[in-house]
C-alpha cells in the first residue's frame, strides 16, 4: 500500500488494526493448544455474556444468520467450548454458555488482548489510546445496532 | 450489549463503527443496482489499486488465501466488476484492474463512505474525527502487514 493515510477511507483505518488485533489472538490461541479454533468460531465465542446468550443475540451481534450461528454452535460444543443449557429465565427456551475449555481460551484470547492493547499504547501514548478509546465508544453511539 | 465501554477490548471497539461502515456500503451498492455483490466480493474489490493488482498482493491486501482471492476475482470478472490483463511491467504476469461496472460501483462505495464520514464527523466532531484519523494511522504503522 502506498496510499497516504488521507486517502484511506476511515473504513479500511479502523479494519486494519482490528484486524491485526483478531489475527495475534487466533495465533496465541493455537500456540496455548486451542488450535481447532477458526477465526469465524473464535469471533462468535467472544460475543457469548458471561450469562450465556440465546443464539437470536449471538448471530445479531456477531452479524450472521442464525442458520450459521448454529453451526458454529454445533462445531463449538463438539470440540468442548461451549454448551447448550436451558434458560434459567425461561424453561423453554436455551441459552449458550462458555463450557470449561471456553472458559480457558478465553482466558488465553484476553491476556493476548492485553500484551496487544499494551504495545498499541507504547507505541501510541497512554494519552492517544485513551482517545482513540472515547471516539470510538462515541462512534460505538451510533453505529451499535445492538446496542 | 450492555457492558461499559471500558470493559470492551479496543478490538472489539474497532469492529463496531468498521463493521457498521461495511454494511452501509455494501447497502447502498445494493440500492444503486450493484445488488449482485457480495461483502468478500466488495472486500477484495476495495482493495484493487488505481493501476490494478496482481492476484498475490490482493490475497496479501484482504487476507484471505490465494485460492479464494481467486475464485472471487473469477466471480468478478463473470459480473463484469473486473478482467484480467497482461501486466504492463512483466508480460508474464497478469494483473486484476476494475472493469467498467467495477468502476461505477467504486463510485457508488465512495459516495456512501462520504455520507458515513460526514454522518460520524456531525456526531463527534471535526477535531475528534481528524484525531481519530491519526490514532489510526499511528496503528497502521505496526498494524499493517502489507504497509
Amino acid at each position: 500500500m502506498d496510499l497516504a493515510d488521507e486517502q484511506w477511507n476511515v473504513g479500511l483505518l479502523l479494519f486494519v488494526p482490528y484486524r491485526a488485533m483478531e489475527v495475534r489472538v487466533l495465533d496465541a490461541l493455537a500456540v496455548a493448544g486451542f488450535d481447532d479454533l477458526t477465526m469465524a468460531q473464535a469471533r462468535l465465542m467472544q460475543r457469548l455474556g458471561p450469562q450465556g446468550s440465546r443464539l437470536t443475540e449471538l448471530s445479531d451481534q456477531a452479524r450472521v444468520t442464525k442458520q450459521t450461528a448454529g453451526f458454529l454452535v454445533d462445531q463449538l460444543e463438539r470440540h468442548g467450548y461451549v454448551r447448550r443449557e436451558p434458560d434459567p429465565t425461561d424453561g423453554r427456551a436455551r441459552i449458550v454458555r462458555l463450557a470449561e475449555r471456553g472458559q480457558a481460551a478465553a482466558e488465553a484470547a484476553g491476556a493476548e488482548v492485553a500484551r496487544v492493547e499494551a504495545e498499541w499504547t507504547a507505541h501510541i501514548g497512554a494519552r492517544e489510546m485513551q482517545r482513540l478509546r472515547d471516539a470510538l465508544g462515541r462512534l460505538r453511539e451510533i453505529t451499535d445496532f445492538d446496542a
